[in-house]
């Protein structure tokens, strides 16, 4: 025990690898939320609308595990972009029971405007580094995703993630 | 759009780096949390209990601060700790109507085992990479929080964070 430490000081818990990680995804999450919620967009919709952009039809399963939300977080987000018109529920020819979800013209608008949103929030948040090191950073975060992420519930890591820089 | 694109191809998401370092931060989370429940013990109370082994007496909101926890989240995490013993609180002596809070010998022995629990993650999480690349994200995540972090308001950031490798 060290008493005489002023509480000021960097944290400890930062030495930490995994603790250092969730933070800076707290501090990424944090900016992106601020930068969104100042033009009364949702962040978490954004990221609805690029899958859709990329994909096409999704249904809401697929949607959910493109962009990592939770089912129900999905719910709400998804209910708040069909209400807006920025996305379109059909129900789905595989399953008549269940729909699938595509982006309309106005969300396409929309997604473009978060795009450069995002790039805004990127700048800013990757500032500290020059460009090497950011490509650097984000070779190295996508390789750790994906080597832990499974594809069919298997061990095996997906194959051929795409990285680009964050200039992109 | 690209209706054909299966949607389990890796995330476009990914592609962004400021999706794919949240996600990384969840991954971390999400694997911390796994391990440290397993054997019945609180993740977030663990880096409780390592900033105040670190630093000895703290108040709530140093402890919030140096832990990077909301104070409400905080509040229920010291209520548990402190009902098994783990951490006492006492009032401060700089402000009567204030606590603070400190380890007991109890909770410096679960610290010990949450240690050995956060080696194990960080071993875990961070095996895709070799020791040196597992070092030079540690040192790319830091200088991004460090620079993001202010201390008492102003825009300066905290000096001198201990950078570690993962070893430690």
């Amino acid at each position: 025990m060290s008493p005489s430490l002023s509480p000021s000081r960097p944290s400890v818990l930062l030495t930490l690898p995994v603790f250092a990680i969730s933070r800076l995804g707290r501090i990424a999450n944090e900016k992106v939320r601020a930068v969104f919620s100042q033009e009364g967009l949702s962040w978490r919709g954004h990221f609805i609308l690029v899958c859709l952009k990329e994909h096409g039809e999704l249904s809401q399963r697929e949607l959910a595990d493109l962009a990592s939300l939770d089912p129900s977080d999905l719910v709400k987000v998804l209910d708040v972009l069909e209400d807006t018109g920025l996305v379109q529920r059909r129900p789905d020819p595989r399953d008549r029971r269940r729909h699938v979800l595509s982006i309309t013209d106005d969300g396409q608008d929309v997604c473009l405007r978060g795009e450069e949103l995002i790039r805004t929030v990127t700048t800013d948040l990757l500032a500290p580094l020059g460009a090497d090191r950011q490509a650097a950073l984000h070779e190295l975060v996508t390789t750790i995703i994906d080597a832990h992420t499974t594809i069919d519930g298997d061990r095996r890591p997906r194959p051929g993630w795409r990285r680009t820089t964050h200039e992109e």
